[in-house]
């Protein structure tokens, strides 16, 4: 297709494979009744009644500018600055957070924020799908960099390998999805010294790009670390739509390290408005900024999470499945069986049961499985996972 | 600024002075008691109570997948199309119908989905002050040309001269921010006749981008033409954010004119999901998209906004101010009395009256008034235009 732009023609390359399987998705699972969709972050219960009485409440108008534009308003920023500075135990600022429509307006924010046409990005593989996509589109270069084989940790060697002088960002996505690992901080400390060491060798700092949605859904009260505290060119992207497991209301941020040098930290301050603007308005809608301060302190049931995953890893386990027992996120990683993830899914698929193939995440081996299907889903999709053990 | 990227401070630089002037604007006007706020279209009266019930109503989930990832949904779209294709008198299909986060949305959309950096857009002066940050984080090139002094016309002579290979689009804005003219068929038909002999001459189609946010905002009756009646490679972008005056809720469409070659038509409605993707997740929050259809049907009071025209332009006319008479939109644009717009906005801000210097429109000599200020306003400031009139 040459009719169109270069730049959209190649972000709808980045996608093809993801929008395929969409659209049959959509088609065969939106709009049907199946056994069990266990492929997207998507809901499968009814919205927490909290959140609904929430978005109630503050669409009811107080002032006659309640629907006016929007920017970065000072009152979720100042909720954010202080919740968040809580959590990683960070002195964050209102002017440090810049409200998103969600962790994906925060992670085109940073990109472009960051980098110009040519510069590049390392992304670990596998990763979120998308990020190679927002990069095409903006003319800017992915570099993918595996993680290691077993741990799923970064290959901070790899990595170190993969810079170049037109490098800008690296980004790190703990709890990661697809594998659900938790990155210690000695990890991140490891790539942080790294990171200086390369940051001071090219006279320009590199940036780690945090991408944290599911930053509060971990089990077995493992710790957080964000790169955040141990690196101090890191901005982190945040979304509301995994903790509330609504990711049809557009909300999150993009936050600014307070230990970056002030320099820095004014100037991407500063530009992070103009630079919404110029995404297309960027800023979340007027109800969802009134409704942060209160929707920070809403989150689905990690425990019933939880146990989802035991049971769903411990079942698999047990007939001979090789799974990552997620330490956090949504997700189960593992191997499909026959080592085909197309075959696997789709004999599954044709059973109702639909998960998703590795193909989408660059491991065409492997698969994952959403845990936000509700527990009639889970316990009847295990007879089939059962039968298609090898 | 040198720190961050190249395009993020050139999209910046392009917002500054708009960006100058807001931020004062907010600690003086937004956050104090003024005699009358005639700048920005954003509302000075409680929004209409239909709007509020009916965003309660969809806020009220009633599927398990109320709040789940939502694209472009196919009610919307349906709606959108039948009723613009009345509009219009036009076939418009679902799938022309890309919903957005406002015209903002569509507008940086449809700029990607025609230009790679360095492609060129033609933009018409005086106009919106935010198409050139748009482009410039984009790394595309705004290439502006001045509307006829008297008629407020576009000049298609200068436009045509304005053309080279590299023109991708011509913006069109009917009715006009801020002269408020509506082109009339026969203007347009004479813009798509010159547009299409220089595409044919270049063997690519150029675009207009037919930016109509204002076109259910008319007086008088006067009738309106969009572009896509007469050219059929034409984008229409839309908002609801001015019918509703509700700017801070995020929804409008891009629209492809159902008249253009099926390939290109069939290509920008493919592609537009993926680039909306690449944007940041470019759509509307799922209660904005169930809304569309109830929505549709409602509008601000336009007898009322078009007694404020008449009321403040007969005054000002009468004390001598050279004032255009609207025939669309929020706005009422003149000459400054002085000859500079800067010291008449200032020498009026000393009284509590804010109004926008034509600096922020490359008009250094002009001047716009906003009408979305409420009767108490507009009668409380006309003293004072009495006062530094000429």
């Amino acid at each position: 297709m040459t009719n169109l732009s270069d730049r959209a023609n190649a972000a709808a390359e980045e996608l093809r494979v993801i929008f395929d399987f969409f659209q049959t998705y959509r088609k065969d699972v939106v709009d049907e009744d199946v056994v069990a969709d266990l492929t997207f972050g998507n809901p499968h219960e009814m919205p927490l009644p909290e959140l609904v009485e929430t978005l109630k409440t503050h669409i009811e108008p107080k002032r006659v500018d309640w629907f006016a534009y929007k920017t970065s308003e000072e009152e979720p920023r100042k909720a954010v600055a202080a919740a968040l500075g809580k959590e990683l135990n960070l002195p964050f600022a209102p002017e440090d957070i810049a409200m998103t429509q969600g962790a994906f307006g925060a992670i085109a924010l940073a990109f472009t924020l960051l980098m110009d046409p040519g510069d590049e990005c390392i992304l670990p593989v596998p990763g979120w799908f998308c990020y190679t996509t927002i990069l095409r589109a903006q003319n800017s270069v992915p570099v993918t960099v595996p993680l290691l084989d077993d741990s799923f940790n970064l290959d901070i060697d790899a990595i170190e390998r993969a810079i170049t002088p037109r490098t800008r960002i690296v980004v790190v996505n703990s709890p990661h999805n697809p594998t659900g690992v938790v990155y210690s901080r000695e990890h991140l400390t490891e790539l942080a010294a790294m990171l200086e060491r390369k940051s001071a060798e090219f006279g320009r700092p590199i940036f780690i790009l945090s991408d944290e949605p599911y930053r509060r859904i971990r089990f077995d009260g493992v710790p957080f670390t964000s790169p955040a505290e141990v690196y101090p060119y890191t901005l982190i992207d945040y979304s509301y739509g995994k903790i509330l497991l609504a990711p049809g209301l557009r909300f999150g941020y993009l936050a600014i390290c307070p230990n970056m040098p002030g320099e820095f930290r004014a100037e991407l301050s500063q530009l992070a408005v103009s630079t919404q603007v110029a995404q297309g308005w960027g800023f979340p809608d007027a109800p969802m900024q009134y409704a942060v301060a209160d929707l920070e302190k809403l989150s689905i049931d990690i425990d019933a999470l939880q146990a989802k995953r035991n049971r769903m890893h411990d079942a698999l386990t047990q007939w001979g499945y090789n799974m990552t027992k997620p330490a956090g996120t949504f997700y189960l990683w593992g191997k499909a069986p026959g080592g085909d993830a197309v075959s696997f899914t789709q004999a599954l698929a044709k059973h109702g049961v639909y998960v998703m193939p590795g193909t989408l995440l660059d491991r065409p081996a492997d698969f994952r499985i959403c845990l936000t299907a509700n527990e009639g889903m889970i316990e009847a999709c295990l007879p089939f996972f059962e039968e298609f053990a090898e």
